[in-house]
C-alpha cells in the first residue's frame, strides 16, 4: 500500500490527495462533510474565508484545462490563497527530470500547495514522492488513472440529492475504458458501500476484466440502466472517433447517447450527472441534459466546495479526524 | 424596446451594461458621476476600496485584447474582487449552445460579473438573456455593434475637459462603418444632448444612411472639422487595407490621418481623443498625439475609473438613482 | 554617468533597477540587507507583509519567461500588491515607439512598478527615460545586457553561504560572451570588491578584452576552479549549438560540464550555483546538481526576498539610505 500510505503523513492526517485507490471510507465522509460546510461561502455577500491567507497555490498544469483551472483558481481565492497559474509546455518538461526541477524550483519559492494537471499517468504521485514536508499535492487529473476531485464532487451530488450512498444503484456510461473520472469514481463508489455499480459502454470501450474493480458490466443501454437512481454520463473524447472503437458519432449517439426515452428505464426519481464539458447530441440530448432530472449544474457549484474542502483539509486549515491511513499502520 | 429593458432590473436599476442604445440621459449621469467619484481612488496612495470584495470577475475574452481586458483587471482588482482571465478559443465555443454552457458553468461556479468580448455583434446581449438574477454582463465589445465602456470613458473624458456636452459639436473621423466604438459614441452623445455630431471618413467607410443615427456626414477632413470641439479619431484596422475599400495607407493618412494643419480648422481650444491602439502616421500624426491637444492618455486614466463605476453599479456597491428604463414603463 | 543617474532620484534614493554597472557598494549592500529581513516572511505561516497595498506591479514581459515571471508574481504578491501579467507579442510591439505607447498606458492606468523582460539590450534604460515619477521600472533582463535581480540574489547567496563577498575566489563558467547574467555578476562581483572574479569558457564563447572587466579569463576548466571559493555555471542556450561557437554537445560537456571530478579543483567547501534552468548533462552533471555542494536550489528561495527587497525599497516601502549615486553627484 505504498502508494495510498503516500497521501497520508505521519499522523495519518491526509497530506495529498492523489487517488481515491486506498482511501479509507472516513477519509471520504471527512471530505464530503467539510465540502457542507463550504457551501454557504458560495452563497454569501462576501465569498471569502481566511483560511489559506499567506499561503501560494500554484496550478501546475502540464495538460491544458481551462475549466478544471478554473474551478481551482476560484476555490484557492475564496480561501484567500494567492494563486499562480503556470502551463509549462509539453515539451519542456517532457523528460522526468525536468518535470522535477521544475517541481523542485517551486517549492524552493515556499509555494505551499500544487494542483497537477498531467497527460501521463501516475504524474502527481511522482511529483508527491520527492516533495518536502510543507508542499500538498493535488491531482487534477493524471492520464487515465484519477481524478478524485471529480470523483468526490459527484459523491457529494449523490448524497446531496439522493441520500447514503449505501442505498443506490449508479450506473457509469461511456468510454469506460480511457476515463480517470469513472475509475476514480468506481473506487469511491464502492468505498462508500455502494449498493451496485455498474458501466455501460460498448465492447470496444470497457477494460478488459472490468468485474474485477466491483462493477457489473453492461453493454446494453436499456439493460444497464434498468431501476438506477444515478446516472453519471461520461464526455466522449471525439478524437476517439478516427480509431476503430466506435463506427460513427450517430450510431454512438443512438445506442449510448442519453435520451429521454432511454433514462426512462432508470427509476423515475433517478437523477443525471456529466463531468463536462458535455457534447450535446453524442453524449447526451440536450432534453436530458437541461430537463428536471439533471444535475450537471449544481455539480459545477459543489465542485468549488469540494475542492475548498481537500484543499482546507490537506493544508491544515480544516479540523480533520485523525484517521489512520488504509493498510498496515491500522492498529 | 425588449432589448433595452434587459439591462434594468424589475426596479429599474441598471444591472447589464451591454449597449448605450436605449439607456435613458440620467443613467449615462449616474454613470459618469459615480465615476468622477473613483478619479481620486487612483491618485491615492494605496488605490483599493473594498466594494466588491468576496466577489469574482471574469474576464471572458472569446476575442483577443489585452489592452481592454487589462483595464477591467485592474479596475476589478481596486474594487477588491477576485479577477479570473479567460480566452476561450473561438473554435470551442463556435456553436451558440457550447457558448452558453460555457456561461452556465462559470454562474453556476457563483461568479457575478462577466465582462464579456466576442467578435460576434450581440454575444453579450445573447448571454445576458439567459443569465440568472445574480449575474451581471458587461460588454467590453461585441463584434461591430457595441462598446459601451469605450464610449462612457469618452463621454467622461469630453465633459471633464470641455464642460456640459449640450454645449459642443463633436467630430468622429475614420472607419464609421466597422467601428462599434464609433456606434457606441453617437448613441451616447445624441442621449447627452450634444449640440452637433459629425462623422467623417471615405465614402466606402460611412453606413448607408448615417443620417438616421443624427449625425452630418462629411467625407472631407476639414470641412467637417471646422470649428469642432471634440475630435475623437477612430483606429483603422490594417486588415481593412486588403480590401477594396481603401487605396493605399499614404493616401488615407493624406485625406484623414490628422495633421496639426488638419486639425487647425478645428476650434483652437479643441482636444483630440483616440481609442488606442494608434496607428501614427495612419490614423494620425504623432505631432497632434503626443501634442497640447491631445487627451489620448487621460482618456486611459478615466477609463479605470468609468470601468470601475460601471461595476459597482451594477453589482449594487454604488448608490444609483432608481431611474425607471426608457420606453413604457415611465409612468 | 547618465545611464546610472537614471536609477536615483533627485534626492538620491534608488528608484529603478536597471543594471548593477555604476551602483555604489552601499546601494547593493542595502538590498541585501533588506532581504535578508524578508528571508523570514517566506517561512512564516503567513506569508504577507503589507507593504505594497493598493500598488500594482505588472509583469511586462516581451520575452517569455515563465520561470522568472513566477518569481517576481510571488514576491509581489507577498508584498500584498496586485500583480498583472502581460506578454505583449513582438510583433505588435516591434517598433520603439510602440512600445512607448504600450508603457504609456499602463503609466496612465496609475500603475506603479513594470518588471521589464525584453529581448533587445536597453529596453529597460528606454522605458526608464520615459516614465514619469511615480513609476518605478526593475529590468528582469534585456538582451545580453542586463539581469540584475539575478546577480543581486547570487551575490546573496554568496554572502550567506560564505561570508564576506571581500575574501572569495569565484569563477563564473560557460557561454560568457552571450550571458547578461555573467555581465551583471561580474559588475557586482567587483562592486563588492571579491578577491578575484575569474570567467571560464571556450574561446568563442569570450567576450574579446573581457580582462577589460575586471576579470582573469581562462579555457580550461580545470585551471580556472583551482581554489575558488564559489563556482557560478551558466545555462548553456541549445541554440548556440548551431552556429559554428561549439562543436557538439558532448565535447561541450566534457570540457566545460561540471563533473564531481572538475569541481574537485575547487576549494572543498566552495558552493556551487547556477541561475537555471539547468541543462542537466550539458551544464552540469546531474552528482553537482543534487550534492552536498550545491545551493542551486537556495538560490531559488533568496531570489523571492531579494526581488522582495527591490521592489519594496525602489517603492519607498522599505527604509533605504539616502545614498548618493555613483559618478559627479557625490560630495
Amino acid at each position: 500500500m505504498k502508494r495510498d500510505d503516500l497521501q497520508f503523513d505521519s499522523h495519518g492526517r491526509l497530506r495529498h490527495l492523489l487517488t481515491i485507490e486506498g482511501l479509507p471510507r472516513q477519509t471520504l465522509l471527512d471530505i464530503l462533510n467539510t465540502a457542507e460546510s463550504f457551501i454557504s461561502v458560495g452563497e454569501r455577500e462576501i465569498k471569502k474565508v481566511p483560511l489559506l491567507r499567506g499561503k501560494t497555490v500554484v496550478n501546475l498544469f502540464f495538460e491544458a484545462s481551462t475549466r478544471t483551472r478554473t474551478t481551482f483558481e476560484i476555490a484557492a481565492k475564496r480561501l484567500s490563497a494567492d494563486v499562480i497559474n503556470l502551463n509549462p509546455s509539453a515539451s519542456s518538461t517532457s523528460k522526468g527530470e525536468t518535470l522535477l526541477d521544475t517541481v523542485r524550483n517551486l517549492e524552493a519559492m515556499h509555494t505551499e500547495l500544487f494542483v497537477v494537471r498531467h497527460r501521463e499517468s501516475g504524474a502527481a504521485h511522482l511529483i508527491a514522492t520527492h516533495v518536502p514536508e510543507h508542499v500538498h499535492i493535488v491531482n487534477a487529473g493524471d492520464g487515465r488513472h484519477a481524478h478524485p476531485t471529480q470523483a468526490l464532487l459527484d459523491l457529494f451530488t449523490i448524497r446531496r440529492h439522493k441520500g447514503p450512498i449505501e442505498n443506490l444503484k449508479v450506473a457509469i456510461v461511456g468510454d469506460i475504458l480511457h476515463s480517470r473520472v469513472a475509475r476514480s469514481e468506481i473506487h469511491a463508489l464502492n468505498t462508500l458501500g455502494a449498493a451496485e455499480v455498474r458501466v455501460i459502454a460498448p465492447k470496444t470501450l470497457l477494460p478488459t476484466a472490468v468485474e474485477k474493480l466491483g462493477v457489473h458490466a453492461y453493454t446494453d443501454l436499456r439493460a444497464g440502466l434498468d431501476g438506477v437512481d444515478v446516472v453519471i454520463m461520461l464526455r466522449l473524447q471525439r478524437e476517439r472517433m478516427t480509431g476503430a472503437l466506435i463506427s460513427s458519432e450517430q450510431e454512438y449517439f443512438n445506442l449510448y447517447g442519453l435520451t429521454p426515452e432511454k433514462l426512462g428505464f432508470a427509476k423515475p426519481d433517478a437523477i443525471v450527472m456529466h463531468p463536462g464539458p458535455m457534447n450535446r447530441g453524442l453524449d447526451i440530448d440536450s432534453a436530458v441534459a437541461d430537463g428536471p432530472q439533471s444535475v450537471i449544474l449544481p455539480q459545477v457549484t459543489y465542485g468549488i466546495a469540494v475542492r475548498m474542502a481537500i484543499m482546507a483539509l490537506i493544508m491544515g486549515g480544516a479540523p480533520q479526524a485523525e484517521s489512520p491511513p488504509a493498510g498496515g499502520r491500522r492498529a
